[in-house]
């Protein structure tokens, strides 16, 4: 099987106009950004399937990349969330490694070619920094961290994601984060930003209480702060977190399927990776679930694309990616 | 006169996917959902008449009923925002009564065949949801609480609507709060949301606050919320909620005429219903003036929709509707 | 050269339906309104020049005036966020000058003709309040106060704006509040609004806090509020108020080139501006680099109109337009 | 009952920027043009009733007028189809007597309401021209002619409309051609551009043939030329046009319910009226079922607006009109 | 593999409101309506390369079906282009039979899937009309018409699509017409609207002409008319035709990748049917590289539906449909 | 004065995908494409103006070229509508010189910046293929071919464009083709596709008549055909093209400020162009006044980039251009 992703197609700029990686093989990064377009095989639901074509996050990397273009002259600059450089002096390579190929592939290859870009990228000691498709995406993410545990897995999402099959198949967007939680290199899981009649049922709620989810509803977020949250953080030595968009409060976010007032806004977001950072290494990062079609005036592409390199500034300020830069 | 509401169109769906009730007096159910396209008979400012055709709430009851459809199938999910089920465990018997056809009558008919239709449902024992036309629509509704009162109406809207007349008319969206507080069933009055220069002046003002009209600034109830707000919320039996969707701020409802900018936000206007259905019955509510022509990407039907849902929620978890769920 | 502006064109309305001003040598006001179409002289990022036509805020001003409309009828009603009558029942004059036409002239020519316009302004009296092209504007419009400092300038922006120069032009948007700074009549500064990866490096920071101003990051003023942070405001005779449309949040101010989430409110905004009137006079205020192709249902005209109202109300309600109202 | 059109709303322009009559019992015009927004009370077809609001001819006149500011200074220009002034050197004085209020009224008000306006209107001695609602204007426009006849009426139309009822209701846009037909004071008949599926059986087809309509297919004109068909012209001393605008070819009126490709195109339209104009008088011409909400650039309502003032000049040019012109 | 189709998608109407048929083996009918969503393994061209998503034929089937809508109920109405019943009083048993499941299979099992799919309907004995994809979709298709020959294969299309191979790839929309010519069944050819600069080289025309394919320019078309051109038709007892949207003129066909102007128009369209079926029977017909997010105001797929409803009447007209109507 | 041309931008391709020149005085080369993006100063008629922003001709250069990357890999393929080869197996050197920078210029610089700009380009033996402005900008261009008449002007226009002055200003859209005919050079003129209410007067139609332009009415042009109107053409050794796209049909042409059905199609503007290479040199085609912002579906600038490439390969079949190919 043709695991091999392809570089950015010729008429798009790469994250940042960061230089492209052509063969995982040949990956040298401090950052590993790559795009994962998979989309679950169920439809998303009526009124959005009325719609022609028929809404989807697959084009969410490319989309993400065009809007990061706006940062990328700018990433030395001053920046004053973070007080000073956004890559606290550090030179951090990013390195654009294009998207996986997935178009062709029937959807058990298609979770076997993702873990195995993963487990590349890994194996070259890079931090993936994953472009998504929809929250479907970190399931066979995570399949590749097979020998990169123990992980606490930190989601931000309105929705559980805990069923056990949706339409038979397991690894959906309904469905991920209880993969997630089988897999023996997962120790702990924080979800973030529930709210509102989401797509789990008492049963999903329990089975994730009974693996011992830590679950932050995002009014507790907005009562609490980012601080009194955090301090429930599941210890751990690494950090994966998971970033379904729709968990964003909509006014930051309003390109997806399922918007949802009240979520999580973009100094909690930051905060909450800043923190986490603070706390243990950032093992990965994905950013799922951008649905450009859906999109208003392209706000959650551009957002994303700067929360992202706000996740890689809190990396560097955190000390997690040390190599002195020679820029500075 | 004929006051009987048509079913909804074939090409729609009902709210959430209710079951239709064909003629009202065959209504059985705890919540009736109703449309009622009312247009107040006065044109909107400029430069909004410049748009072409005028935008208009005429077509929001169909637009609702099409977002709803979201929610149709994660009605007994796990709700996050009230800790369990939406509807506590209990069997809500929703039912959509389609939209009263006013298109071919004069305002007066309009009028009177609103009041009519209202007086139809409550003698059913059911709970009126109004999905509304502009907000002139509760001035014809609150006459058929005629024999259900003495209510306290609760308004969430940036204006006071208190105006005597407008252009020569009595009913329109800028007078009706002064009519609900001419009718002897309304015994109380709260008006939540109020910023801006808005419609009414001085005098309007003062004769709102004459009558005993409880009036909270936005800028207040963010300051103080929810909690200390409803302390101020006058005792009553019953409680009439009518919605005007610029009440809400412009990021959760950007398809009004007149957005206005720090409005009630998202969890401010859920726990606002949940304190009022834990002081007394819900005797109705409505939601009106959404202009889905002037909406961005349907956020403000998709979220009116979702914000019904958590009142019907509200109404289940305060026992006022108790039947015990079959499919529990 | 030609430094009359022309009055605003047939087809369009002026602010807030105010009389027109045909020649300023004419003018007789309290505040008056001028659109200074201005673009600097250098191409917005990628992904934004690749739109056709490139977006800019050459339309601002009219965009503002059309929506202004919406407020036209309504100016002396009962405003709940200023509790009374917005003007305080004082007769403000307000004037409308219509645009300066920069069109056919050299961007040194541009410069001279702004700055003798608002010369001729403040020599009839009148507070001027401009309706900008970008944020490069402010530059030659200080010129103009050069026999009317010393002055505060208080800046709302994500950015700092404070490049030596850019592609050799030292007058655009990335350097205003650098030429502010070397103003001898520009006696202190203070910028609000700051976040994320700005357009200055660290010696551009350096150069300002170096200058004494005050910087305050768009997170401090949401955690101390905006009476804390007054309190930090450089004590000045008079001040000038410059606002970059994406110092806001987007969610009130969509059409930018630059949206940055994490900004300035409504209350926030209006708060600012009524403390400062309360601590000195408002020598003048701009609303620069509302971008109408960029625009999201007309919402940051509408508000930036609604706000410039609000500053007018400021400055009525602190008593510095005190004319009794003969309306009242 | 009420039957005085309304004037011209303020926000909207006149037909050419002819001036106003504010009563029809004051007209003084030679042509006097009207819009009549009637609709008919049925449905539109799958699939344009799933669009919100659902499109219709309401706006059409406003929108024709406002189209038609394009030629509003150019009218006595150089006419390369009329070989000269498009008004022969004739001063024609054109009269915008706005629109008829029918909102309020029930149908068979809005028949009558109709008829007395066209009544009023050939009363005073001008010629009107309709700005129509939907192809079932005719039908009380031609009921007003009861003292005006006998007519020949010239359709144009891809279909024939020869319905007796549809839906209960027999002046409909498919029935009105055979309501016309009913008529004593309307003599004969033609209708040209008749192609494809149609709104017609063939009982109905039988129907037009039995009255001794002449019925002319699109492809037939193409292939014979204006000038043969003319030959097919019955004779009449006066003639009434109704054009309901999918007739036309959708290259040049894409803005209808049911566009049908290979219809009418300009110069075949022109030189019809033109024909017709030689052969008799122009008792009144309506143009319909132009929809703003499905047009293309407003490409229907600018060629409509164009064609209108071919209509005029053709009346000029046979010497109908013929005042001599003062200000040639 | 699994060869059949799936039903039409309950959102979406079947094609005019045709009766579906869930499984191939079932299909008792004269027409077989059948999707097949087929996408050439390559990438459109920049700049259309740019759009987000990248525009595709993928949605055409449903978007045809959804505007047919329109036909549906006028099907044995009097139509004008055939001179009375458009099915000639026929009985005409359409059914349809959904879109054919490609999407998780390679293209090599697609061509597969297809070509089973059409053998399928012609051993039940039923014309199949394909609502395609890009214009690869023949290739297949012709596959499938093995044991059906001896064809003559008419081509409407504004390319030759005559290339050996693109890409590597010898089954796309530049090449079917390629591999049509090299089965055996495929006895002859014609290719008709050809024009401008194409997509083969001289080799690729020489080897056309070598196989004596009768090729047709859009220019002779226009000037020859449809009579003189039919002389050159191949003489054939079968026809299969197969279009290529961009063989119209782009003034009815605008929603295709590469519009041209100067194509066939609707008359000529239909006539060369009309011809075509009055010299042998049809076997088959394909309606390709409708590209609905291209498309303006819906022209492509209105007119397309309608054209597909000439083309079965042409066929009942010729008697090749000859089942007497039970309805007549 | 500074008047060489800027290299197309960064972002943007070039015409065809052809070679860029830097600088005018290297330029080595058949055919020099170079935008000339003029405005003339003054503004177009209402409706348009209230559009925001103000549509314009400004971007047409680069929206012609985006569109032409359709075309560039296809240059040397088989054309049905030459017969052969494009470029008739010549070696044709197609260089882009980018756009004229205009912006900061008076408009008097504006002229005098074009005229130069051709005289270079003229003086390295280039033929100028104009991508335009609004259509004033050939009377500058013409200024330029001082050294190379005679000329006989050709122009594709559904006006006359012969006004003395407008607003005072005598270089405009509607004055050129009089500049133009005053310049000793311009030795005769021909003027097709005239039609409508143009925005010329009678002494403006008698003072072009008196100098002897030839005059075809659109109508004429289609009823006669393209070689017998040709008959007609001005013999002269040079012809220069300058196109209005107004002056072709709006079906291919929607994008312009005054769209006028009736127009120049396809086939016969290509054969125009023919026939007049077949008579004389080319010396220069100026396309002007496509406006991108009132464009449906790009297809003006599709089909406007086409008509160049016809244009172009009507010179090397002609012999103009008459270098061997190296490709061949």
């Amino acid at each position: 099987m043709h695991v091999e992703p392809k570089p950015v197609s010729t008429g798009n700029p790469t994250f940042v106009e960061a230089p492209r990686c052509e063969r995982l093989e040949d990956l040298e990064a401090d950052v590993a950004v790559i795009g994962i377009p998979y989309k679950s095989p169920y439809e998303v639901s009526v009124p959005l399937e009325a719609l022609d074509p028929a809404p989807s996050a697959l084009s969410a990397p490319d989309a993400l990349r065009r809007q990061s273009a706006t940062y990328a002259h700018s990433l030395r600059h001053y920046d004053f969330d973070f007080g000073g450089d956004l890559f606290a002096g550090r030179d951090v390579r990013i390195v654009d490694c294009g998207n996986l190929d997935l178009e062709s592939k029937s959807h058990e290859e298609q979770l076997e070619v993702i873990a195995r870009a993963i487990r590349l990228i890994l194996g070259k000691g890079a931090v993936p920094i994953i472009l998504g498709g929809d929250h479907g995406t970190p399931s066979p993410i995570l399949r590749g961290y097979e020998d990169h545990g123990p992980l606490c897995v930190v989601q931000i999402d309105a929705h559980l994601d805990y069923r056990d099959e949706r339409h038979g198949f397991k690894h959906g967007f309904s469905s991920q984060m209880r993969r997630a939680a089988e897999m023996p290199w997962v120790g702990s899981m924080m979800q973030i930003g529930l709210r509102g009649v989401g797509s789990g049922r008492l049963e999903e709620y329990e089975a994730a209480r009974a693996r011992g989810s830590v679950m932050v509803r995002a009014q507790e977020l907005h009562q609490l702060g980012v601080e009194r949250i955090l301090e429930r953080l599941p210890e751990a030595p690494k950090y994966y977190i998971t970033i379904d968009s729709d968990g964003l409060d909509p006014s930051i976010a309003p390109g997806v399927y399922y918007p949802s007032p009240g979520g999580v806004n973009y100094f909690e977001m930051t905060d909450l990776v800043k923190g986490i950072a603070g706390r243990g290494a950032i093992a990965g990062i994905d950013f799922c679930e951008v649905v450009p079609a859906l999109d208003v005036r392209d706000l959650t592409s551009i957002f994303a694309s700067r929360l992202i390199l706000n996740f890689i500034g809190a990396m560097a300020h955190s000390g997690q990616i040390d190599r002195a830069s020679a820029s500075k």
